[in-house]
């Protein structure tokens, strides 16, 4: 899979997928992430890339022409399968959606910053727009690292135990049960009996009811949808 | 405001705070984030902060002993108003939230990796668990990011434009509506004209309906809340 993204601070994103797993994925030769300035595409020698607001207001507004000639410039080497705008007005990101990406070939995000990017690039370039929340960031940057890490740790290969992955959370429509490892005794507090009984059978049992008391006590939400 | 963070994996949230308004805030003496390495409180010269879990199966669980230790040593410097656990069934992380953690002094945030933390130390110590969203990351470090960005960025002084924040999406329970900048024409694609007409009462007006519509259109559960 390769991801291209845009932004105005490409060094904001250095550490998040220079690291880790990421960093593995990337050395395994099963992600490729691209992070291109904005200003390559500025519309003047200052590199401008934004402008006042039409209306007036704070904020700066991200210009249509620098994203489009870097959206048709990137376009001109690959088809995007999703141009990919971070927005806290978009769809809201969840597992699925990162399951779902994680089948594509080619991704571009664009990162906002500022109010955000000129309306018309949203109406004539973006073919999704995703949220990874209800709250708002300083950009689109360490929202776009979500959505790679998110979406990257899924690819095949890429966690060390293929298992792990399909027992997170939100996978089975269900929270995780609670985990524990040694020492038994910490200070007092116990590990639960059942989980030192060596009886698989039973742990399973305990784990999913436990997943589902937690889901039911705080997510009830996830268990009618 | 000071944010205390303890992480195995310290080098991961390097750029996200050391660049743009996080670098600002910190540079204004407004925001002091220290990342700490989970290891120099590890049980032994290895380095051991995990070890498999109870009751078997895949991912490894982060001790009690390291991070029992890791908070009681933070703890004797500074009295924290919340120790927070990044976990995906944790509260769902929103905008009300970074306002009310942004009124705060101190805040230590707990990164969690692998399976996650073992159970005990949520039940002793954690006093919040906060999930970004409905998916699942490598680890806490990105999640801890997206709190520190958008509680940061609410500090006063942070943000150049202090009316820049209260416009954002989710201040008012609605939408940020679309925006426009130069130039009123791009390829076709026309601004609309009361932007441009100079009367500020009109548009106004347009951008409340606009920022309606796109709520009703899109999240018709956050005008329902």
């Amino acid at each position: 899979m390769r991801i291209d993204i845009i932004s105005v601070l490409p060094e904001l994103l250095e550490s998040p997928l220079g690291h880790s797993i990421m960093k593995r994925a990337q050395n395994k030769g099963l992600l490729e992430v691209h992070v291109h300035h904005l200003r390559q595409w500025a519309v003047n020698e200052y590199g401008q890339v934004d402008d006042y607001q039409y209306g007036g207001g704070a904020g700066m507004v991200m210009m249509c022409e620098p994203l489009a000639n870097a959206i048709d410039s990137l376009s001109k080497d690959r088809r995007y399968d999703e141009i990919i705008y971070m927005t806290p007005d978009g769809q809201r990101f969840e597992q699925k959606i990162a399951n779902r990406l994680s089948l594509k070939e080619n991704l571009l995000i664009i990162c906002g910053h500022y109010k955000g990017i000129d309306q018309r690039i949203r109406d004539h370039y973006v073919t999704m727009e995703i949220s990874i929340g209800d709250y708002v960031l300083s950009g689109g940057e360490l929202a776009a690292a979500v959505v790679v890490d998110a979406v990257g740790r899924l690819l095949p290969g890429v966690l060390n135990d293929e298992t792990s992955a399909l027992t997170d959370s939100f996978q089975d429509d269900l929270l995780a049960p609670p985990v524990y490892t040694r020492p038994a005794d910490f200070r007092g507090w116990k590990v639960p009996d059942i989980l030192l009984s060596g009886d698989l059978k039973k742990v399973d049992e305990w784990r999913y009811e436990e997943a589902l008391k937690r889901t039911i006590e705080r997510r009830p939400d996830m268990q009618q949808e």
